[in-house]
């Protein structure tokens, strides 16, 4: 929140804006919160103007630069800042909030056309404000809704008199498939007969209209025509020139109105978007995409991802579609970083570890660690993110700097009890699929069943492993260890973890069910002669009515150990045992083409 | 269909019935169909009776048997064969059927008292009909609405004027919880005062009773009572005595009073129940477990599997229940057969395969292994059957009788071609699981790429298998074998698999990227240090957009092979390429307490 209560003081002038800088701080999500603060602080002292306070002034541009630090997209806001600094402070401070404003938001034609409108009436080089308009053009000029900015470019040159940048600038804005183009031709029609041959179009188009035109005439045996009649021939085929740029320009329209049209919002809000809205974006990505014209597509995509900014999706999409163009690992880069640093909900942050894999994939090792790190510093108990962490240590620094990683964060006391099981889980599954060290995966699950019983994840790890070894004894474990249960085949083992899953752990009988399924499965898979005994024993056990089921066992020589019977876990606890953490591609699916009402970014 | 084509001839009286049977045997599990026919074999030669032709007499008997023998639980067309025999061939034939009917639906109230009251009609030693009636007591005598068959009795009684045997059945009825407890407490009251004294309660009771009035009058030290006083003051103790009784079935009436009035559908019929219906009897089947009277637990469990036939939850409820049981090892074995071989639809084999266990484990291995063959009889391409007959081989006989299962089935000409890539994959696996020969395990994957690559299954067991293997080459592979590549490592064993998914499987998008899945995770989990360029680049293939995305990867050396470019799989074969089988016991969850609307049993 920046230092801003340094201004607010004791004054009683402050006590709105201090009230709605604490709601903001309370959900800065909420948008209704920011426009409040923003209200206030632009209503101090009577209106922000050139003699206000400077706590007036202080308090005004925090508000702003926190709002639009979190929401830059809001390109209303951009515009509103550059305004009231306009008035307080003059052009060179307007000239730096839009120059920020285009910075963060390339493609809104609005800021695009607010800032050059800005330029034109403070600016007297037309050299500096051309160049701020080509900027524009280069931004923002082919939008499909572009009109108002280059109306605006047009405007500007008309003031000048400029009519040869004028016609210039039709036919230039002819070629580009745009809501408005039909206006822009005729008008173009209009200039193109008061201009003089020459600017129609470049000499050596000329010189091959005109050798035709003479070849004509040559041709049906006349005499050569004199040359204003030779001229009137030229321009009718420089007419037809420019109507065939219309028409398929016209062509060009029409295959992108169905989508164009699809665009409700096409605007940056907080609020959900609807799933046809998004399918209308994939649409037309893909039709674009096909089109094949990459300044186009990136210039849809930046589009899209003005809209649609805080869906991931589309984030990777466009990664994946600049991953796959050459040489553009910088490109790759600039969209993984804003995608991540600004835009999509860290409740998702599948596309940070896409950065974190895209940078160690290109050598930088440690920035890698920095985006984990700085995503467990808003998600600490993302359990995926950790294990991700863990495996970038296994492949760059090896096993013991991986488990260096997984002790720290079980020890870390903020850390969450189910996340900890979860890390134990997964600390032991990686000793065991790195070193193949059965016993001491093994240990890791006994040594730690006391505190860690309660969770899902723990559970179904450990089972997996178990269910991965061997029939016989262990052939790789290693010898001079302690003594241990060699003899111990992998049934008794299972058993073992399913005795004291059912004894030791408070999850919800679902899932003690479900679990037991896989111990299920392994006396029919596995089992020998005997196995369907002890199969329809558990099967009553576990899946009987009440009055015959046994979930929790209390086995005889568990119950010796003196541990507690179990209780219940609340609602809140339970929901955190039993979750089950996927690996974000692992949630990669087809989106629904059909599916309606509003779509989740969360 | 019985040999009923002999019968209709040519006789143009039969049109109906064939037309009707032809119906049936199109849709055997149509009610309508069965009714039609029912009624078309008893209308011809103008209705049957005594003289009816032998034809006429026999394609009536077959047309029932065979509705008794599909659905055995109808209770009134017990009845109405019953009495059509009796009207056609007497009392004998129409016991019969009675016999058989009561056979098959013990617990149906109504065709208890039918039976009875025919039995009564046509014997005249009160001693027969007295056994039938004490048989349907033990029946259906519990039953909340047992009270049209104890009214039977009683009239019977009455009949006989036998008054002793009136009393007696009241003093019995008024102990068991019915709907209409309080008419027969009201009926016993009035006749317990016509009673004498010996016949109101046993000896010692009596006994017991005159002691304590004869020691209360000693207490007031009066002199004794005389003997008609006396009487008086025991007649009220027995009164009372019987008073605690009503008020002991009256609470077990009221207990019972909401389970009873839910169920809104007491006997059974084709189409299916509420969701709250299934509900109701859960609850009742807890409750009276609960109260732990296994007399009444039986006889609710039979009245719940009349109307919930069906829905085989209530069978292996049942069979756990019972199993639990000491000493029940007969009852647990009717339970499941009733349930595989009358009931239960074959669209869930879970039931036979758990009575196949419970054989197994009685070490009747044959009988397990013919339960295995009648599924596949009518379920042919239930991998999930051949898979645990395979298993069932394997504990029983070893690895060897499995794979020639495994192969039989392979090589049954009429098996799905996807039924048969899942069986080869469940083979390799077992082989892997069993023997730990990596090599030959992945023969048989290699082997019959060729032929399965359109399966789900088959590439899940591939992945999963290579997934398994230890990192460096599987030291425990056969030596003297023929040549192998030693020295191929896991992660160029696991790239292999994906490339043939992607190069020769036509399953869709979709599935392929969950396949593909499963490589990424390998690679964040055990990939080494350059890992993370392949993963991008894998994404970028899988999950990229349409320009960029390349899911059937058309590699160098396979195109070489000359392999047709995979084409698409039309709608029915895509459904049965994708498909997933479970074991059955992974299906157990917990049911829904809140699920509204029609349960499916299918």
């Amino acid at each position: 929140m920046g230092d801003f209560a340094l201004y607010g003081g004791s004054d009683e002038e402050y006590a709105a804006v201090r009230k709605y800088n604490a709601e903001v701080e309370a959900d800065p999500d909420s948008f209704e919160n920011w426009d409040n603060l923003i209200n206030a602080v632009t209503a101090v002292e009577g209106g922000l103007n050139r003699n206000s306070s400077p706590q007036a002034l202080a308090t005004f541009r925090d508000a702003y630069d926190r709002l639009l630090a979190k929401f830059p997209l809001f390109f209303g806001y951009w515009k509103k800042y550059a305004d009231a600094e306009f008035n307080i402070a003059g052009p060179e401070s307007a000239e730096m909030v839009y120059e920020r404003g285009v910075a963060a938001i390339l493609s809104s034609v609005d800021l695009w056309t607010d800032y050059c409108s800005f330029k034109m009436e403070t600016t007297h080089d037309p050299q500096l404000v051309r160049e701020l308009f080509e900027r524009g053009a280069a931004c923002v000029g082919l939008d499909f809704l572009a009109h108002p900015f280059w109306d605006k470019y047009i405007e500007y040159e008309e003031r000048q008199e400029a009519r040869d940048r004028v016609f210039a600038l039709h036919a230039r804005i002819i070629a580009i498939p745009m809501h408005q183009y039909a206006r822009y031709y005729e008008r173009f029609r209009g200039l193109s007969h008061q201009q003089p041959l020459t600017s129609l179009a470049a000499p050596e188009t000329l010189a091959r209209f005109r050798s035709e035109c003479e070849a004509e005439v040559a041709a049906l045996g006349g005499p050569p025509k004199p040359e204003l009649e030779l001229e009137r021939d030229i321009r009718t085929k420089i007419d037809s020139m420019y109507y065939d740029t219309f028409t398929k320009t016209q062509s060009e329209v029409s295959k992108r109105w169905t989508f164009e049209s699809g665009i409700k919002r096409p605007y940056f809000h907080v609020t959900e978007l609807e799933h046809p809205a998004l399918q209308t974006w994939r649409d037309y990505l893909d039709f674009e995409e096909a089109e094949g014209d990459a300044t186009r597509i990136v210039c849809l995509y930046e589009r899209c991802l003005t809209t649609c900014a805080l869906y991931d999706e589309f984030w990777f999409r466009y990664a994946r579609w600049m991953h796959a163009q050459k040489g553009k690992t910088e490109e790759v880069r600039h969209i993984y970083m804003r995608a991540s640093t600004l835009f999509v909900p860290i409740s998702r942050p599948g596309i940070r570890l896409m950065w974190a894999y895209f940078e160690e994939s290109c050598g930088r090792v440690d920035v890698a660690k920095d985006i984990h790190a700085a995503i467990l510093e808003g998600l600490p108990d993302a359990v995926e993110v950790v294990k991700s962490w863990a495996n970038l240590l296994r492949r760059q620094e090896g096993l013991e700097a991986a488990v260096q990683l997984f002790k720290y964060h079980i020890n870390t006391p903020t850390v969450d009890m189910y996340t900890k099981a979860a890390l134990v889980a997964e600390w032991a599954w990686m000793v065991w699929q790195t070193s193949r060290r059965a016993d001491a995966a093994r240990d890791i699950f006994t040594e730690n069943v006391q505190w860690y019983a309660d969770s899902r994840m723990f559970w179904e790890r450990w089972f997996q492993f178990e269910r991965e070894q061997p029939r016989r004894p262990d052939a790789s474990s290693q010898a001079g260890q302690k003594p241990r249960q060699e003899q111990v085949g992998r049934l008794q083992r299972m058993r073992h973890v399913l005795d004291e899953m059912r004894n030791r752990s408070r999850l919800s009988a679902a899932v003690k069910m479900q679990l037991a399924q896989v111990y299920l499965d392994y006396l029919v898979q596995c089992g020998g002669a005997p196995a369907m005994k002890e199969f329809l024993a558990l099967d009553q056990e576990m899946f009987g009515p009440a009055s015959v089921a046994n979930i929790t066992k209390r086995s005889g020589d568990l119950k010796t150990n003196g541990a507690p019977p179990p209780g219940e876990l609340d609602a809140a606890s339970r929901a955190r045992a039993e979750a089950r953490h996927f690996n974000f591609f692992e949630l990669h699916t087809l989106p629904d083409p059909e599916a309606q009402g509003p779509a989740d970014f969360n």
